[in-house]
């Protein structure tokens, strides 16, 4: 029996993940605006379950198939041919409670896709709302981790790159951190932390601009927050489920 | 007319140049431990040129035809059948003043040959020691920029992203910067200028701390100091010269 600690990587971007080893570890899927804030409270308040799909016409044929709701959005407009948009509001428990939602997403989808296929040994999705509960799953497995921001078409974000930051800020001493991207990661948290909001805005980070553009400062907000909706999405027979007594 | 900025673009990791725009840019190739520093170094003390080569054989036919210096490292030292290695004290004046340096660099190399297959409009190099002749270069070109990490086997590195950040701290007036990793970049430099050896040290970075093994305290020292060299390393005809008069 040795005493290392777990190695943890940070990806900036799907572009990037085929450079690391995934093949056993815990991935956390981040996009932070908004499809997985949207995942985690869609479950929280008591959602069966959430199918991330990668388009609009998969969207409709699984719903369809299963009952389910349609939602996903295009240029921060409900998808013509879906039912709702992407925001975590439209999710409260009265609505979503037993039903199981549908929801496109193309950045997060893609990179989900992608380390199921590289052999990833359990995924699960990570956003400010359901921060404590992700930091502690992943102390708990005591595995290799993989912090997986979907970022923008390739692109890295800073939102995203933020929360890889803030759980590294809060789990390191569990881990060993060889990683520049972690680092670096961590360093933009602690600048931070203190406004997220503010600093976004400051900072003129893109997505957090085009989504502002649409009057979306609620979601935004909401986006940044720690542990609101503190559950583990963990993604088994492509779906999105709470995860129970693993 | 219009007064448009030119836009600026950071990108962390070959890896990622696809993603992005190359056509008609200045693109800056960026490999601040140590090849760029040394690069700029060799040219500001006479160098002749220097033939940026991506392997050892080539390194040698190369040198062996035009009568240069072949210079190379692997794993920290003089790499076998190589002269010379990578650090820029290797090259005072009185050494390669009128000579012409075949330097292997495997990450930069890459980077640079990526940019002139995209149709880069021109290609130098930055560092540290040359950072205000680039930073004055990029404003007086008012073309659109990009700023190109060599990073390390295409993950992304703390010392060019530090470097990235430098150049768009000094210089971001004249551009239209809309990426979030030059944002990124502009603030971990904020965090680190005060005392930037200190923060790669501090922040483990994982080719310092590679470096730092080797004994090299000197050489990061240098390689993170402002305009100790300040040339234009210009790349054509597959050599980089100083550019003059352009």
């Amino acid at each position: 029996m040795t005493n290392l600690k777990p190695l943890l990587h940070t990806v900036l971007s799907p572009a990037l993940l085929d450079l690391y080893e995934i093949k056993d570890c815990v991935v956390v899927i981040i996009d932070v605006l908004r499809a997985t804030s949207t995942i985690a409270t869609a479950l929280y308040n008591g959602a069966t379950a959430v199918i991330p799909v990668d388009d609009i016409a998969r969207c409709i044929s699984i719903s369809n198939a299963i009952g389910g709701i349609t939602a996903g959005e295009r240029d921060g407009r409900i998808a013509e041919g879906l039912q709702y948009g992407n925001s975590p509001f439209e999710y409260p428990r009265e609505f979503i409670n037993g039903k199981t939602l549908v929801l496109t997403t193309t950045n997060g989808t893609k990179l989900l896709h992608m380390a199921l296929a590289r052999g990833a040994s359990h995924i699960i999705t990570g956003s400010f709302p359901n921060f404590s509960a992700v930091c502690g799953y992943l102390v708990a497995q005591n595995k290799p981790v993989i912090l997986g921001c979907a970022a923008w078409k390739g692109k890295v974000n800073i939102e995203d790159t933020l929360f890889a930051g803030a759980v590294i800020a809060r789990i390191k001493n569990h881990f060993s951190i060889q990683c520049d991207s972690s680092n670096m990661a961590e360093t933009l948290y602690e600048t931070a932390k203190m406004d997220l909001y503010g600093f976004l805005k400051n900072r003129n980070a893109t997505h957090f601009r085009r989504l502002t553009n649409f009057g979306m400062e609620k979601d935004l907000r909401y986006c940044l927050t720690p542990d609101l909706a503190n559950v583990i999405p963990f993604y088994e027979n492509e779906c999105l489920v709470l995860q129970r007594g693993r």
